[in-house]
C-alpha cells in the first residue's frame, strides 16, 4: 500500500495516475546559496554543483550523464536520488521531461527552456529583482498550463543544490517557522539558520512575491507558478520534501485549486518527527500527503542504505516518481527497491543503458 | 469540407484531431544560406532574418513578438504566415510548443531547446559536421518520441527562413527532383538553382544522412527524427508545403511509419499546379495531403490579400494548423478567415491580446 492512500482526497489522484495520462516533470534550477561552505552536500564539491541538476536530467534520460563523467554524488561519493527517479519512471513507462528554470548549465538532452536566471546568494543581498520574481512566475504559469493541457496527471519533482536554505528562509520570511530537511544527516542547522537571519533583515512589510524575491530561489516561484496554473485543468502532485512545503506556502499565499494538488515524497521525509510534514502541509495548505518507503537498509549497495541511515533522503523527485510508479504498476515497495538495485548495479557496472 | 478528407487514409487522423488530444508544435531553425541576397523574404532585411523564427514562436503564445518590436514581415510589409496560424490554434484552443532546432537565437517564450547548432551556407560548405547531423537526428528521434507519449496526434510545422533553398538540394541530393516553393511570386528559381548545383558539386555517394549534413538544413533531419520516432506510437501530421517534402523524402529512405502520417498545407501550395504536391508526395513516399483555403482574396486587409496573389503562401505550420483547427471545432473555411482576420486587425490596431 502506498501510504497515505487511505486519505479520501489522494483517491482520484491516484486514480489518474494509475488510468489517465501522467507526465512526471524535473525543474532544475540553481541558487548561488549553494556555494556558501558547508550549506549542502548536493555535488561532489563547490565547482561541481551547477551542474547537478544538468547531470540529474541527463542520468533520468540516458541512463547516464553528457555533461559529466559519473552520475552526481556526495562528496564521499552517495549517489544522487536521481537513482530512484529513473528505476522508478522506467519501471512504469512514465513520460518525463526536464526543465530547465534558473540553472546555469544546459542540460544536453531536448528539455524545456524557462529563460530563468540563477538566483543570488541570500546571505548577501536579494535572490532576484522583483521583475525576475515576477517574469519567474509568469513563467511558471505558461509552462505548467502547456504541460497541464498535454496530459491529466502533471507530477513535479526539483534539482536545485542549496535549495533547503532557501525554503527555510522563504517559510520562515512568510511567517511559517519550522524546520526543514537537509542532504545530510546532521543537518547544518546553525548555518542554515544564520544564513535565514541575514536574509530576513532585509525584510519589511512585503507581499509574498517580494519575499520570494529577497530570501527564496527561483525553483520556489517557478513551481508555484506551475501549481497555480495546472490546477486550473488537472491534478498536480508535488514531488518533494520542505522544499515543496514552501512552494505550498507561496502558492497558498497567491491563490491556487489545493483540491486538485498532493504532495508525495520518501517515508525518509513523511516519517521524520523532526519534520513533521502531515502537520505542517496541514498548517500551509491542506493537501494529502503520499509517501512510500525506498526499503534502501535491505539495498545490496552501501551507497543506497546510506539514505536508510539519512543521508540524501528525497530529490529529483524521487517520492514522488515511486509513488507514481507504484500506483501505475501496482508495484509493492519491495520490488521497487528490487528495481533501485538493478539501476544501480547496471551503473556500477558501467554498462551503458539500453536504447 | 477540408480538401482531401475523402481520402480514406486520412479518416483517422482527422477524427484522432476531433476526438483526442493533439498537440501543435513549431521547430524553429536556422541555415546561413538564408544570408545569401535574393534568396527569401522571410525576414524585413538580412539583419533580422535570424530573428524571425523566436518572433513567430513569441507571437504565437502572446499576440506579440518580445525579441522585436513588430511581428515577422516582408521587406515590403506582408506579415508571416504565423498570423493564419495564431488564429487557428486560438480558435480550436489547441495546445501549441516552441522548439528551438538550430536557431541561434532563444525565443522568450518557455519552448524545448534541442541542443542544435545553426546550419551552414550549403553554397559555401557543408549544412553541417557529420557527428552533428547524427545528434540532429538523435534529439528529434527523442523530442517525437516525448511528444508523441504526450499526445494522440502530433502536428509539427516550421519556421526557417530559406528552407526552401536548402529542401530543393536535399531532394536533388536524394535523386528526387522538382521544383520547391517560395516566399515570394517570382520564386528566385535560377538563384536556387545556382546554390543547389554548388551544393551537390560536394555529394558523392553519400547515403542519405551524409546528404543531408552536406545540403540540407538542421529542421530537416531534426523533423524526420521527430516523425520516424512518433509514428511509433502516434499519428502524426506534417503542416508545410515543399520542406516537408524533403523531410518525407529523408524519412523513406531512413524508415518510418507512413500508415501513421499525413501532410497538411494551404490550397496555394496544394493546388499549385507548378508544384504538383500531391503527385510528388505519392512518389516519394504515399501519405495523405490534406488542405484548406484561406480565402484571404476575401480579406479586408491587402497584407493578406497578398498571400492569395502567390506571397508568402505558407510557414509556421499555417496550413496545418488551420486543417487541424476546422477539423477539431467543424468551423469551415469562411468562418477560419473571418478569425483570421480578426486577429489580424487586433494586431494592427495595436491592441494587446487577452490573457
Amino acid at each position: 500500500m502506498i501510504r497515505g492512500s487511505g486519505d479520501p482526497r489522494a483517491r482520484p489522484i491516484l486514480e489518474s495516475v494509475r488510468e489517465d495520462r501522467a507526465l512526471f516533470s524535473l525543474v532544475l534550477s540553481y541558487t548561488r546559496t549553494a556555494e556558501i561552505p558547508g550549506i549542502t552536500v548536493a555535488g561532489a564539491g563547490p565547482d561541481s554543483m551547477m551542474y547537478t541538476p544538468p547531470a540529474d536530467a541527463e542520468y533520468i534520460e540516458y541512463g547516464h550523464c553528457r555533461c559529466m563523467d559519473a552520475i552526481p554524488t556526495t562528496p564521499d561519493g552517495k549517489p544522487t536520488p536521481a537513482v530512484l527517479t529513473r528505476a522508478a519512471l522506467i519501471s512504469a513507462g512514465l513520460p518525463y521531461i526536464a526543465i530547465n528554470a534558473g540553472g546555469p548549465v544546459r542540460p544536453q538532452v531536448p528539455h524545456i527552456d524557462a529563460g530563468i536566471e540563477p538566483g543570488g546568494n541570500i546571505r548577501e543581498g536579494p535572490a532576484m529583482t522583483m521583475p525576475q520574481a515576477l517574469h519567474t512566475l509568469e513563467s511558471g504559469r505558461q509552462t505548467g498550463g502547456k504541460l497541464a493541457s498535454l496530459c491529466d496527471c502533471l507530477i513535479i519533482g526539483e534539482s536545485i543544490p542549496g535549495g533547503t536554505t532557501t525554503a527555510l528562509a522563504t517559510l520562515r520570511g512568510l511567517n511559517l517557522p519550522g524546520p526543514v530537511s537537509s542532504s545530510m544527516p546532521d543537518n547544518p542547522t546553525s548555518l542554515k539558520e544564520d544564513v535565514v537571519r541575514a536574509a530576513l533583515e532585509r525584510l519589511g512589510m512585503d507581499d509574498p512575491v517580494s519575499v520570494a524575491s529577497k530570501v527564496a530561489d527561483p525553483m520556489i516561484l517557478f513551481v508555484c507558478g506551475m501549481l497555480q496554473a495546472a490546477t486550473e485543468s488537472t491534478w498536480v502532485v508535488l514531488a518533494g520534501g520542505t522544499q515543496m512545503l514552501a512552494v505550498l506556502a507561496m502558492a497558498s499565499k497567491l491563490g491556487y485549486d489545493h483540491t486538485r494538488a498532493a504532495l508525495a515524497t520518501t517515508s525518509y521525509i513523511a516519517e521524520d518527527p523532526g519534520i513533521d510534514l502531515g502537520r505542517r502541509v496541514d498548517a500551509i495548505s491542506p493537501v494529502p500527503v503520499l509517501w512510500t518507503d525506498p526499503l534502501l537498509e535491505r539495498s545490496a549497495h552501501v551507497g543506497l542504505r546510506a539514505y536508510a541511515a539519512g543521508f540524501a533522503k528525497e530529490g529529483a523527485g524521487a517520492g514522488g516518481a515511486m509513488v507514481a510508479a507504484r500506483a501505475r504498476t501496482g508495484a509493492g515497495a519491495d520490488q521497487m527497491q528490487d528495481a533501485i538495485d538493478a539501476e544501480y548495479s547496471r551503473l556500477t557496472s558501467g554498462a551503458r543503458a539500453p536504447g
